[in-house]
């Protein structure tokens, strides 16, 4: 924790973008030209480029009072890369660009981008290029993440073909179940400020929320195992509404089997706690940065050499709908509420 | 003018992203996948990318009192296309994601979309994602330019040569003017809501601030003369701020002649009600997204071809300094005062 002070006005702009890049040493071949004039120079040679952005603001899709800097820097770059992994490719570059208003000292934005380093460092991209401005009011954050991929290696929602396999990664639902605690810590805290939060042994579904991580395995085993999903999307808003995506978009139906829906032992006792049901969580529930994607079912032998890839169900003709099969064996169509919409 | 008001709301985010989108009609080879997945895919094949991005907010980039949100949509696009340009590259993709309050009506944002569009269009190059968020506050832009260029035509800032020739593309400081016009005319306003504005025989200077273009023809007359700059950079802070970033980076000095600094009659004029220097408005005001760049000596002959390139001065060794010489014959150091500080 570091309690000293510097106004950013002290820096000027040019003082300040030099201030937050100067330890940047460009990790891959495909980063020609980084972060210092009027745009960056990228090669993928021979392969092609992809590109996703973000756009995260203040007290709308995050809270500082219960988020650390650190942690926002590193989930901002997360969120994105998901969405690279999600189209079978491997990020190589981001640009971020940031409104900050003068209640931020120096030392917390050097604090955001301890964590916009991590990322990149752990998930091998290079910070090539942003803006840096100053805000009326609130942090604004907008990320763009750019990728490479083999031609024709891509992989897209609106490829999914009839009967093939209906597989997530990783366990649902935990990162909504750790927002919860934090919203009722801080309730407490408004009312009450001597309270000291009670978040004992919730560390999972909070770590979960709060320190997110991209599903780069997944991709690289796709890769040695020679799996090419039929289709594949990133779950940020809920596993509803990504499967309906799937639906929509590959104009087909599923069936989802919820027994099948893989949710953590720590979430689902956390779940209990406020009296919701686990499935609910992984259904509608956001911000997981897990991957959805369908196989062909010749495939499933390879599957099965990951433990944490689970088959959910499987796709079927547009008539049937989009279904869930719930454990008591009544059949439901999927709806989609979004996971803002979900309340405990 | 469009007086229905429909509420964004009723859309839902992908009602309104598909609204916004479904007349897009990919122009580039290149753009192999547009909206509408995890993340766009973009085909570059044999030659390099370019990114560049930009961070505009309501009330510190833009005054939505006076701007037209058509204009707004325009020049958000050109502000980024002008970075492509000055790298020597050919704009190709964009992505814009908007912050946007419930003041907002589904018209409005189609008229910020219509100046997206249009300068689109006009530039050839493709809308292929984006991020649609609601905000608490004021009107949030991103914008981020992808281009392409051949390996190794890319021009930067930082490898201008002594003796080079140091060129300017346009006019300069008009935008500015136009925004001394608009904030006056603001301010009657406020203070007297019944006085009409007096915005006649202003059109060329308000245009310049309101409607930009970026310098596609001047990127394209180096390629059809074979020129290549040996540095460039695009004037979005004014021209002294910008030949210092030059000559900064490229370790030299220059001199700059004051007669030589190209301005527009219209803006003359204009810049003389305000009783304020036309020079310190070129030197100084910004969001002109002119070129300025450098050339061998040896290339002067090709350059007189274009009669909206002017030769402003050299480069030196960098014990010499960037310095100005006055039309009285002073010698005077450049220094970058920043548009946002020039004052009348």
């Amino acid at each position: 924790m570091n309690n000293e002070r510097t106004e950013i006005s002290s820096l000027g702009e040019f003082g300040l973008i030099e201030h937050l890049t100067k330890n940047i040493e460009l990790q891959n071949i495909s980063s020609v030209l980084g972060v210092g004039d009027d745009a960056a120079i990228i090669d993928h040679s021979g392969k092609q480029t992809v590109v996703t952005t973000d756009l995260l603001l203040e007290g709308v899709h995050f809270d500082l009072s219960y988020t650390p800097l650190r942690h926002l820097g590193y989930k901002s770059v997360i969120a994105n890369l998901s969405d690279i992994y999600a189209m079978n490719a491997v990020p190589t570059q981001i640009t971020v660009s940031i409104g900050i208003s003068n209640r931020f000292s120096l030392e917390s934005l050097d604090e955001f981008y301890e964590g916009v380093y991590t990322a990149c460092e752990k998930y091998g991209v290079d910070l090539v290029g942003g803006d840096t401005t100053s805000s009326q009011k609130g942090f604004i954050i907008s990320v763009t993440a750019i990728g490479e991929v083999a031609p024709d290696k891509f992989v897209k929602r609106s490829t999914a073909q009839k009967d093939d396999l209906l597989c997530v990664s990783g366990f649902l639902g935990s990162a909504y179940v750790g927002l919860l605690f934090l919203e009722r810590e801080k309730k407490i805290f408004m009312e009450s400020p001597g309270v000291q939060p009670d978040l004992e042994g919730e560390a999972f579904v909070i770590g979960k929320l709060l320190k997110p991580e991209a599903r780069k395995d997944i991709v690289e085993f796709f890769e040695t195992q020679g799996i090419v999903p039929t289709s594949m999307i990133d779950i940020s808003d809920g596993l509803s509404s990504e499967i309906l995506h799937i639906c929509r978009q590959s104009n087909l139906g599923c069936v989802l089997y919820e027994e099948k829906i893989p949710v953590a032992e720590e979430m689902k006792k956390a779940a209990f706690k406020f009296e919701i049901d686990p499935t609910a969580c992984a259904l509608s529930g956001g911000e997981d940065y897990e991957l959805l994607f369908t196989i062909p079912q010749s495939d499933y032998d390879k599957l099965v050499l990951h433990e944490g890839i689970s088959v959910v169900g499987y796709m079927t003709d547009p008539e049937q709908g989009a279904r869930i099969i719930t454990k008591g064996g009544g059949k439901h169509p999927i709806t989609a509420q979004g996971w803002n919409h979900l309340s405990p």
